[in-house]
């Protein structure tokens, strides 16, 4: 893509109304743009991170045998009111009569209409576990809609759901989400610490908050530096190791304000590795049993024939939310620098260009079309623009490497910098071979 | 994927709500589960082929130039009351009042929100053509929805809009859409008639309707045989290749019973050569200038500094309704044959499994993980059920190939089967080039 092309209205101001530094930054280079109070659209350079987030979110799900599904954004009043949450959701719930006078809703989460296909398709101990899960747009009407896309009204989630025919089952499928999210956040370049938390009102009594470390997060956090010692390749999917996994993660001391108690964190946690620091809530796992399939009658026939009230959790990851928390956590001294899993693209080509000379901007073409073809995926800068606002400019944007076409060239030599380092001349191979690592 | 693990809730009653060949076998083969009247959620075998549909699109979409953005679902009365059309859009605008009061609306379609978009961001010339799209949940409340995906409330759609300086450039935005829509359709399998049509609510004074064969389709099509004759692959990405493909398609006759005249098509077509049949509309593009950019104020500089009102169009593919479409034009005798490029899975093993006999099974189990390292998609049915049930179940599935592991296998040879084809004896060998092609 050339930039010249792309759409991507940059803007010099610093918006006002944007408090945080997600915020800021997603709106000066034009990730998103609001339509109306909480509600963005992602225009290109957004929605490919955002695309790309969700295509780790979904192999991660894949990977533990979770099946994707879709269910629409629109639902019946009537679901709601079996599982008695109709009146208990309060105005953030966005109520919706239709043009037949009949209640709905835009779902805020989809425990009930999960639980309604479940109980029209699945009888049988035999077909179980399950592990459902859907990527959708959700809506709830925040009062106050603030920092972009961290609380917004309009959000993409990935929610999964399980099913099991025995509370000891389902801490298994628990498990396994558990190991799934830790797996997801170190794909996406975050370090993410699983705390125990309360359920509110999804409700049930096991829960578990994925916060990452930004120091602009909103909620404070206490923890043992330990946890991020903890090295995930060494457990497999199965049910012992994935056991032993949650016990060692939740043995180490790590709370939210809510649960922090300051002798707790001192007989816990040596002077020396002490954490306290601020961190942003990513996801949030669920186990509830039967606390929806009881009252909505969602029955399972045993071995015996005997007919259970199928075991229910539920798993969330804030799918857009990660775009802005990732800015949070990685953009800092005026440079964001996206994880190299997620960048907009692989890298970017910085030609100084001049009326008077074209030399460099050809030289970036043959760059261009060379990389190309080995499936790179490359923006050259092709602005007319001199060199220092374009580095400023690319600071903001996060490619995470630069190919710079100007005075320090030589030959076949070219300038080669990776964002917060310095510079280095290399050939075309070395570069190539660099960005595919 | 095993099929006893897959979430598939496959019936053998004819659902009686179900009146087309499409909504039937949708619903018999579990791939969509209705939550309320004319809104679905897509269940894995539904979900996977509308996002095989999803990424051709895509795919043709990017190959032309157009980039990929997201506009939210829920929108703002205002831009819509700027355009004129809040009041004359009618009760099939879904309208909602957020928790303070606001008049907001689920999107049925997205010209106001992309001007809106357009407006904030490009002021020059230098900047287009642009051509922009997102592919998102629309909702239109039917008063009587019906024929399952086919004509529901939540639909997923892929809108694009072209922005150009002057109404020539704008035709030419508009040829490569139209060449897009043809390479798009033959992707996935189908024949597809573009057809000059009415613009209605979206406007304007050019416009082409692209429908698909099929018995029973809403449209009656009167058309020219020889229009199947015309190869795209002649046609190159430029402007005059792509304005004599328009000419060349535009000039053989082929309308739908709105403009059918008899002398006309008596005149103009051969008896022989004159086909009478029903179709189905599967995309819409429409060129209406500046029908929203003018009441919006979407100006553009051009070369001498004076201000115009942007020229757009907008193009639209109904990806949920082509999973329907798809099915109503290759779903007869019983037998569903899935085109290959957006099959739910790429081959299907069916062995004859019996208690005292797991030798088939095996032999299943052994073909399946070759298959997977391969990169084959393949799905093993491992239920046990007599081969006649299997056939019939498999026939609706309609994954186009089956590898038969029974009475016929030979040694290393297995019977390999195309739908609606009689089964051969092959190595896997030979089996694997075959999914290959």
């Amino acid at each position: 893509m050339y930039l010249s092309k792309l759409f991507i209205p940059i803007t010099k101001d610093l918006p006002a109304e944007a408090k945080i530094k997600s915020h800021q930054l997603m709106l000066r280079t034009g990730m998103i743009k609001q339509s109306s109070a909480g509600i963005y659209s992602w225009l290109p350079l957004g929605f490919k991170v955002m695309k790309k987030i969700e295509q780790i979110v979904r192999e991660e799900q894949n990977s533990i045998g979770a099946q994707e599904m879709l269910m629409p954004t629109i639902q019946s009043s009537e679901i709601w009111k079996e599982s008695g949450r109709y009146d208990d959701y309060g105005e953030e719930m966005l109520r919706i009569k239709d043009r037949q006078g009949r209640e709905m809703l835009y779902g805020p989460t989809n425990e009930e209409l999960i639980t309604d296909v479940f109980r029209s398709s699945i009888k049988s101990y035999k077909s179980l576990p399950q592990l459902l899960y859907h990527i959708q747009w959700k809506f709830r009407d925040e009062i106050r809609p603030r920092f972009g896309v961290m609380r917004c009204k309009e959000f993409y989630m990935k929610d999964a759901y399980s099913f099991d025919l025995s509370d000891e089952d389902a801490k298994k499928s628990y498990n396994k989400m558990f190991y799934s999210y830790l797996k997801t956040f170190n794909r996406l370049g975050l370090k993410a610490i699983p705390m125990a938390a309360d359920t509110g009102p999804i409700g049930g009594d096991l829960s578990h908050e994925f916060i990452i470390l930004a120091e602009t997060g909103e909620s404070k956090i206490y923890a043992d530096k330990n946890i991020f010692e903890i090295d995930l390749t060494q457990y497999k999917l199965n049910d012992a190791s994935l056991k032993k996994m949650r016990g060692d993660f939740t043995k180490i001391y790590a709370v939210t304000d809510e649960k922090y108690k300051k002798e707790d964190f001192d007989k816990n946690v040596k002077k020396e590795n002490q954490m306290t620091t601020k961190g942003i809530e990513v996801g949030h796992i669920f186990y509830f049993s039967d606390k929806y399939s009881k009252p909505m009658n969602c029955l399972i026939d045993d071995q015996n024939g005997k007919k259970n009230s199928v075991k229910m959790g539920s798993y969330g990851i804030g799918v857009s939310r990660l775009v802005g928390a990732t800015i949070e956590a990685n953009y800092n001294n005026n440079v964001m620098k996206w994880p190299k899993s997620i960048s907009p693209f692989d890298v970017v080509i910085i030609p100084s260009i001049s009326k008077n000379n074209k030399e460099n901007f050809e030289k970036g073409v043959q760059i261009y079309q060379n990389l190309k073809k080995q499936n790179i995926d490359v923006l050259l800068d092709d602005v007319d623009e001199n060199m220092s606002n374009k580095f400023k400019k690319h600071d903001l944007i996060g490619i995470p490497y630069q190919i710079i076409i100007g005075s320090k060239s030589d030959g076949d030599k070219f300038e080669f910098k990776e964002l917060n380092s310095k510079s280095e001349l290399l050939s075309l191979e070395k570069i190539k071979s660099k960005l595919k690592i």
